[in-house]
């Protein structure tokens, strides 16, 4: 952690000014009683940044945002899970604003200052009157502390609710920064929908926001979610209402340089807790490329291995079976020379030049017997690296796929 | 089947001139007395094509057939089991040279007119010892019904033997094509070593066959292979020895395409065979992307669905969610407009302009009890189109790739 830079608790409602909540109002079938919609406000005008899925099969609330978001003030989000609203034509944009709509009417704000976000089954219309229905109760429902409710209510197949805060000291003020998430999946090659929401009460410009916020994602979730493999409904937004006071920062400045390190220790650690969460996951695996002759060729590499069903079903069973990373990288479309590729687990030889590197095969597999390790790739073509973060391949990923 | 193409026994040994064997000579530590040494030889000279890996890891029997298959005549192949000999350096090269060379010198021929292929686990070294001695028994066991014992040879994770052999009347002769086969894990997306090999007695210039083989690999084995997934060590062989004693076939006559098209038959038949026989599937199922605006998009479309995890498992678990579908050609780069697509379950529709068809969910869950179906999706933007095999995703995969 950066000096000057602190954990707090408190999550998406840390920073001043921002209140969430939320209730059930039974758009998952038979679910007894579980969150399934949420509200976050900001109580003071707030600009904001987002980055949606690449996938050209957009969601209907990914749409509505995407005009939202071009809106100069923005006061909240609304968000449902058990439903995701995408593949569902008009009816769904009718549905998506009519989210917006009953969210701004209760809290007296305009209908273009709400950002909507669903996930959830595609394909089915939204129970929209059960939602609307619930609104009045959702606002109700608005607290200072409601970040775990909020964080609570997105979640699908996730098993723990994901937040984080942190405060950091700039010039006299201290500026805090929250944020929830919910998982997605296996994290390759098939994400789920990944939602992640961040506030804070910095005082910056909407464009200074965007330009951070988009670095910020760019490394931390997108190393875990493999850019051609987005859901229909990737969302990350992020609203700052200037309520810590703060002199604006401004690019240039080393305060920005600070508050973008602070954003992307959150999102970071959010992206991490996502991979923790993984369905029916045993192994989380950093696969580490490095020494590729371009960036992309390092990206190209670490994807088709961390995408890789044999190499993950490998890990499952804790077989340090490098054969299967080397096949990866060959058919990967990264330059590649077979002769030069070195493979360590946690730092241990296992290729060398291509080949065995002759270290016994019962150290490799011990070092797989942990929860955790690293798989690093060097190519020795270059100095160019990127890092992938994944895990292995379960039956049990299977059977939680395998229907509603 | 085309009119005077008729299936007949004998795989790769139907063909005149051919012979084929196989031993066990211990390569996989522990299994008891398996076949694990293939060999099929022509008495008679032979030309011969083949098609590689395009994986850039190519395992050195990959290197040393890339070679051999420049020489003007062609005797044979040697194959083993259990080890792949690939990620093995210059002692992987020296050993599968070592491999023609026994067989050329127990045979009579010369070292060039031998291929070689490997299949098993990546980055060990062969028992090179075992298989020279064991070079002598298994040119012995030459029959000219060995087809079965070869077929068996090659299988590694297999579960039957794939061979095939068809004759087709050619003016007043009899040409007959062989064919053995071996399969693939799961089909999509990490495939294992895939290995054809297919004899005929037609006569016919090396440079025609490569030709017609390089087009029946195409609409065979490729639509089954993602071809950028391609393992170290893939190969298609094919040996042609003139016994038939037909007037040489050419391109321009009407036999040149009615060979093609019984090659076609042999070869798609085997690829069938593989899907049928992957990993741990329950289900076969064909992935039919049409209306696409070009080939490669039908292609991208057609390879994601087929390569979609969840999707995958939705198949498994018997569950019509077309909505992963969706996602899958959204994300798979090909050009989709989302208000146009319909999706079909053995010609059911599911998903019309993009959205629920309102076919009930209980009619299209029917569908998905079969073993078989085929998902066809309609982006009506062109006259493309692009057809995959594929399987299911399973617990049962994963058990049996989670290690040795």
């Amino acid at each position: 952690m950066e000096p000057g830079l602190f954990e707090i608790t408190g999550g998406i409602t840390a920073p001043k000014g921002f209140r969430a909540g939320a209730v059930h109002c039974g758009i998952k079938e038979g679910s007894t009683g579980k969150l399934d919609l949420g509200l976050v406000i900001s109580d003071f005008p707030a600009v904001s940044a987002a980055t949606f899925t690449t996938n050209k099969i957009k969601a209907a609330p990914v749409r509505v945002s995407a005009a939202h978001i071009r809106s100069s003030e923005t006061r909240g989000i609304i968000v449902n899970s058990g439903n995701a609203n995408a593949c569902t034509g008009s009816t769904g944009i009718q549905d998506a604003r009519r989210m917006t709509q009953a969210a701004a009417r209760e809290s007296k704000y305009k209908e273009r200052q709400i950002l909507v976000c669903s996930t959830g089954r595609i394909g089915r219309q939204l129970p929209i009157e059960k939602i609307e229905k619930a609104v009045p109760a959702l606002v109700a429902d608005l607290k200072t502390d409601g970040s775990t409710r909020l964080a609570q209510a997105i979640m699908t197949t996730d098993t723990f609710e994901k937040q984080v805060a942190v405060e950091l000291s700039v010039g006299n003020c201290a500026i805090r920064i929250g944020g929830v998430a919910k998982g997605a999946g296996m994290i390759n090659p098939d994400m789920a929908t990944m939602l992640c929401f961040v506030t804070t009460d910095a005082q910056i410009a909407k464009r200074d926001l965007q330009d951070l916020f988009s670095a910020s994602v760019e490394q931390s979730f997108n190393p875990i979610t493999v850019d051609g493999d987005m859901s229909t409904n990737d969302t990350a937004i992020c609203l700052a209402n200037g309520k810590a006071e703060n002199p604006p920062v401004l690019p240039d400045q080393k305060e920005y340089a600070l508050l973008g390190e602070a954003l992307n220790f959150v999102t970071r650690r959010l992206a991490r807790m996502i991979v923790e969460d993984g369905e029916g996951v045993t192994k989380f695996v950093e696969v580490h490329v490095k020494g590729a002759a371009t960036y992309q060729d390092a990206r190209k590499a670490a994807q088709a291995i961390a995408n890789s069903n044999l190499a993950k079903c490998a890990w499952f069973g804790r077989d340090p079976n490098w054969g299967r990373i080397m096949a990866a990288v060959g058919y990967s479309s990264a330059k590649v020379r077979e002769e030069m590729i070195d493979i360590f687990f946690n730092g241990v030889i296992a290729t060398q030049h291509g080949i065995a590197s002759g270290t016994p095969e019962d150290k490799l597999r011990e070092i797989l017997q942990n929860k955790k390790f690293t798989i690093t790739i060097d190519l020795h073509l270059g100095a160019a690296e990127y890092k992938v973060f994944t895990t292995d391949l379960t039956p049990d990923y299977v059977q939680l796929n395998m229907g509603e």
